[in-house]
């Protein structure tokens, strides 16, 4: 790998969340920007919600800054601080991603979703046609709803311990992809060939399973967005029972490849398959 | 070297200046990382003039980050910025780096005098008991003024194009450093033990000595604040009459050390002796 060296000409991709300590992208980015020689750095920030807007406004006047990513728990305050919306992050209400146009305009723009399916194709998990439920209807849930249905879901089943936020999240996602048969349900997996967990369940020792492994379908396929524990203990024991897993590193690594493209960069990673990306393709920056 | 690995957890030192992309700091800063085993990355940022207060404004409300440098055009606009200023800072009226003390409030300060002081004993030039002429009443110029006075120089002759400026300088410097006969004078080295040349003449080819190297004193030493050419002019002017030189690599490599001891850490750089700092000990943040 190529040594990171960074000089007056290298250029930013800043990350903002709160706790920071954890991210994984910068890791991941760097790793990209090494294999492709760029001369560009991700760097961590840690940003509380309170200060969020002043340090994006600082941002926005670095003129070396090229993008911006956002994670917990900016995404929905990013998104009345950008200048333009791209249709996913309009679509999903939330932003994990800005990239500075030509004329120092900000767009944002989200890819958890699309990241996801990337990484479920990576993986042999083809949502176009199938019953998909998932677990879980918050920031990422919602967007990997939105991303599913569009990949050509046949039925998806969206459960939520908030049985309304499920059910608006049903209504949304059933008037953008309209052939794909939305609903909300309880969370057996029983019926289904994809399950998805978007829930934290997993992360802490002792969570109770966001659904119960021994109800899964023969054949069916699970996929964590969770990246810690790998394997989580819903796809150890999915995988027990002979099911195809899908951890949260693939969605995260996916979301990399929908970002590095919205920013107008090569971006693909040595050790994924290059296939055509699913879902829209947002246009690619001017400058 | 250590591979620079930017995690979630590495602490950051912002650099701002504009233009930004001949800068060195990085480099340094990054190096001195790697050899310290430190989690930190220095990054530099594109921030026009104009746009100073908003980024400074939003850097400070950046959680892992643990000091900001300062360099053209930046310098005194930062002065108004931060919260406290470290005597080096209040004497010269600039700041060239800043850092957040455990209260959230910052503190700025300027080692470039301090840091050509450095430099110079580095190379066995030390002004104490000296008869020091100085070129240039500018930024770099008035911090080395300081410095080299209340180093112990015996005669500090200052000499810069606006009359009214050097005379403002040597005022000043004399009331800081009174056993030290500081006074203007014309650009002519005879008399002098050293000279440092603190105007940028020399940068470009076809520039202006700033002063006349065959006027030189048997055994004088010549100090040169510019980095690039390497050497500049003057110094191989002056090296091949015999002089003693100094590059702006040293006093660059000098600023460095007070800084990394200015945010706590631990400063000295493989490759130049461990010598006691001249100068001021500020408090050491508290963090």
């Amino acid at each position: 790998m190529e040594q990171l060296i960074i000089t007056g000409a290298t250029r930013l991709l800043a990350l903002l969340g709160d706790p920071i300590s954890a991210v994984r992208s910068p890791q991941l980015f760097n790793r990209l920007f090494s294999e492709q020689r760029r001369d560009a750095v991700c760097v961590p920030l840690h940003v509380p919600a309170e200060e969020f807007a002043v340090v994006f406004a600082g941002l926005k006047a670095i003129r070396n800054l090229d993008g911006v990513l956002v994670t917990m728990p900016h995404k929905q305050a990013a998104l009345n601080l950008v200048d333009d919306l791209d249709d996913t992050a309009r679509q999903v209400g939330a932003v994990s991603i800005a990239r500075r146009e030509r004329d120092n305009r900000w767009t944002g723009a989200i890819f958890d979703g699309w990241g996801c399916v990337l990484g479920m194709r990576w993986e042999g998990i083809d949502p176009a046609g199938r019953r998909v439920l998932l677990v879980g209807a918050g920031g990422a849930g919602s967007a990997i709803a939105f991303a599913v249905a569009q990949a050509g879901a046949r039925v998806l089943t969206i459960c939520d311990e908030a049985a309304s936020k499920g059910r608006q999240l049903a209504d949304s996602v059933g008037k953008a992809a309209g052939s794909c048969d939305t609903g909300v349900g309880p969370p057996d997996p029983k019926g289904y060939d994809i399950v998805i967990n978007a829930t934290p369940a997993g992360m802490r020792p002792g969570d109770p399973m966001p659904i119960d492994p021994e109800q899964l379908d023969d054949g069916a396929a699970v996929v964590d967005i969770i990246t810690e524990p790998d394997p989580t203990p819903l796809c150890a024991a999915a995988r027990k029972r002979g099911c195809r897993v899908q951890s949260g590193e693939a969605m995260h690594e996916g979301q990399a490849v929908y970002a590095a493209r919205f920013l107008g960069w090569t971006y693909w990673t040595t050790g994924r398959p290059r296939i055509a990306l699913p879902g829209p393709s947002p246009s690619i920056p001017l400058s």
